[in-house]
């Protein structure tokens, strides 16, 4: 064998190699196409109509159909791979995402993160990175943002610890903070197109909402769609560390999937504005059948005309009870595979 | 468990929530791009030139390359299904669909169905209803149109039966009827960048057309394709309802795999001007290898300068022997999947 | 079963088809658009960002973001299949292959061949084909050549052999005669973006770089892969043949492939200038795990600025001793996929 087959490759970051208030800039920057949107619809049973049709958009103030916000999203975190999670040895959390500026075909998207804190473990061989990561299209602007923080590996045990640093993180993004995309306006809104009546005052705090439908999902599809972010983090494609040659299927693969079968009680529930925070309780695998539901947890005003926040707690099982989500010690059960908080906006 | 968690989900509509006359506008309007034709040619082995090439499609009049008239039609298909097939117990039978326009990347596409029959059957638990579905693009043209009739449950058993009324369906679109695209010409026609010699003159009525090459289906293929339609009819995306784990593949998936395997000897019929008739004579899953023939049933002259039409009919079966097609007491035998009735355009 | 029912559809060529000097034009010209681009981005790894954004393009002196070469390879390979290796025995090899001009979405291909050799087999059954197949876009513009040979079947065993004919063929492209696309200039380069920081310079002949990463095969995948070329060779679809239902997966499948994980180490290789020999050692199926390796064979200037070409070993294997190629007969080890002799284009 060769020697030294390895010094180019990237071996990612240890906890060591970050210091708090470095920007981290993310390589290999992404155009946008039409193309990505038809692959989100066809891996996804996506059907919100403003990511559907450019006539629906233009009637709610834009000037095309935006890209799914969870596809910005997708892309952006797999930018961020390389750099952050590479060598993580679990994702702890995400919070404060806020979606700033909607996505078209044709816009190329670039990233960055910056470290906002970290904590090195009592075990000394790990430690904790909080990092603020931001996209931004081709005019330089910022897209979205999101902090997560990730349990990396120490390279030497014995490098000393960095001053302990653990940024205050909202519970929640504040319905005030939410950034509505400039024109947006439901007030011509037309809900027999959208595909269900329902309007923001039709939601009540606590109404539970069951998607009803289930889709079994299958190797090719998650590696496609996680592939298509270029979110290349191993787990997600090689069979061989697994004995039932199963692949662990990327936790936004689960999101996007939940949130489309959520067309089904909350059509109107039209663009993510933010994501509050967000566990993938368990893990997901192809055969694995996903079903979701909704909780309505807040309702809010926005300054644009005829829209509205809607805050839901999105849930996705596999098999079990769906609406029994933890067991006596507080924790996940094993048929729970997300359980998110997010901020969309609505018709009021 | 909460109550109540599907009051805003869509049920569907039962029998009794039809009325002859009605127009049922279709929700989520839908833009196609070129990412859309991309997968159309990833998940079927199309090949038509017309279909293929912007350049081949100025030579025969048209602005630019359209989208697979069957892409049109799966798309208008896949709108109708919550507001007409939910319900249904069984979809009997289409006829009478013509396309009208071509559709091109950038077209948005919505549809409507109108109901044009009812009828109870005798047991009192289902009627049929009879519609006709049309889609139309971005400037309210009607790009296709078709008729189906589906067998639909009623709510209420004890709800009293609509006068019947049953609609004159043609057991095929004359020639007279079918819709050549405006501008269309095949004087100027490449045979040799179509990929075969054989023009209108070179077929008989009675010809019978082995397509030779078969194809084995998967589920995240047919999944693909049924949810960039759209279609979110659960039995193609739920594997837990069977004991085998299979879903049951959307028919419209086997009408584009056997028409794209029909190349192979048909390379020149180009454009589907209409389908007269259609039965999916047995259900479709994956692993199932579909090979297809077409019998030349019918030719006719057009308006349109050297485009002339050609009435097939293109079966697909999977295993047995292929040109059987029906026992002795008049059925389609098990392995016949689809037995099509169609009009193409074709070079004189 | 009715008679003569495939008169009409393609036997392809036998080998007293062809004659030296014969140029044959092959069918089904292709557009093709931000569709192709983003499936390819969902079937292979790929992230050399020369190919994901267009912005990286424009300061590399291009007017966007190209398709990935190698999918100019695949669709101008395709378009040859029918017309020289429908009755191909073997591939035997491929040699002298350049690109010439970059595709951009919105380019139409279309290919031809030139019979450039003939050569009978001893058995008199088969003989071997030499071809160079061209890709030109709408402009009549070459886009890319390579040359390859293929064993084909007589029709007629007792036809009589023609003239022999056998072309000289280069063990390499010599540096000289890589065509370096108009404007290309890396005087800018950001390496930051990139993702890696090794230039030409910093490679040395001889050096080995481990790609790491491991890829899972799919069915649907590959298909959809070798469908999206218009590649239709029914021995990559059709499942019944093998008592494992397994289907043969196309060559260039495992090359792209290899060439996306080949990112990991050789991120600024960006683009494929030639092709100089490549083997498709063993058969590859669903469920093995590809992994790649390359060795550095030679490096060379260029005319355009801050240009420079690297020669390039690529290995793809599943399983097995990964850098052990060859047993003692010479021959490549069962678990040897691929090897491949290229030339990229990289900043000096």
């Amino acid at each position: 064998m060769p020697r030294d087959t390895r010094i180019k490759t990237n071996p990612g970051r240890f906890f060591e190699d970050y210091t708090v208030g470095e920007v981290i800039p993310h390589a290999v920057p992404r155009t946008i196409s039409g193309g990505e949107r038809a692959l989100y619809h066809a891996l996804y049973p996506a059907r919100h109509a403003l990511y559907s049709s450019d006539e629906f958009a233009r009637v709610c103030g834009l000037p095309a159909s935006p890209v799914d916000d969870l596809m910005a999203f997708h892309v952006v975190f797999g930018k961020s791979v390389p750099d952050v999670s590479l060598n993580a040895v679990a994702n702890l959390g995400y919070a404060e995402a806020r979606w700033l500026r909607p996505v078209y075909a044709g816009d190329t998207l670039r990233a960055s993160s910056e470290v906002i804190g970290l904590k090195q473990n009592s075990s000394g061989k790990t430690g904790v990175v909080y990092v603020r990561t931001t996209g931004f299209n081709q005019h330089g602007l910022p897209v979205m943002e999101f902090k997560r923080w990730v349990m990396v590996r120490k390279r030497d045990p014995e490098a000393p610890a960095p001053e302990a640093v653990v940024p205050d993180l909202a519970p929640h993004v504040a319905p005030g903070d939410l950034v509505i995309p400039a024109g947006l306006d439901f007030t011509q809104y037309d809900f027999g197109l959208a595909g269900e009546p329902h309007r923001l005052a039709d939601y009540e705090v606590g109404e539970v909402i069951d998607h009803v439908d289930g889709v079994t999902l299958e190797e090719a599809e998650h590696m496609m769609a996680t592939r298509l972010w270029q979110n290349t983090s191993k787990t997600h494609f090689d069979a061989t560390p697994r004995p039932d040659g199963k692949r662990l299927i990327y936790g936004g693969h689960v999101i996007s999937m939940a949130r489309a079968l959520s067309f089904n009680g909350l059509a109107n529930a039209q663009m993510i504005a933010g994501i509050n925070a967000g566990a993938h309780a368990n893990p997901c695998f192809a055969g694995d059948t996903v079903r979701a539901w909704s909780e309505v947890l807040d309702k809010a005003e926005t300054a644009a005309p005829g829209v509205g926040a809607i805050r839901l707690r999105l849930v996705a099982t596999k098999g079990g009870e769906p609406f029994t989500l933890k067991g006596e010690d507080g924790k996940h059960l094993p048929h729970v595979l997300l359980d998110l908080d997010y901020w969309a906006l609505m018709p009021v």
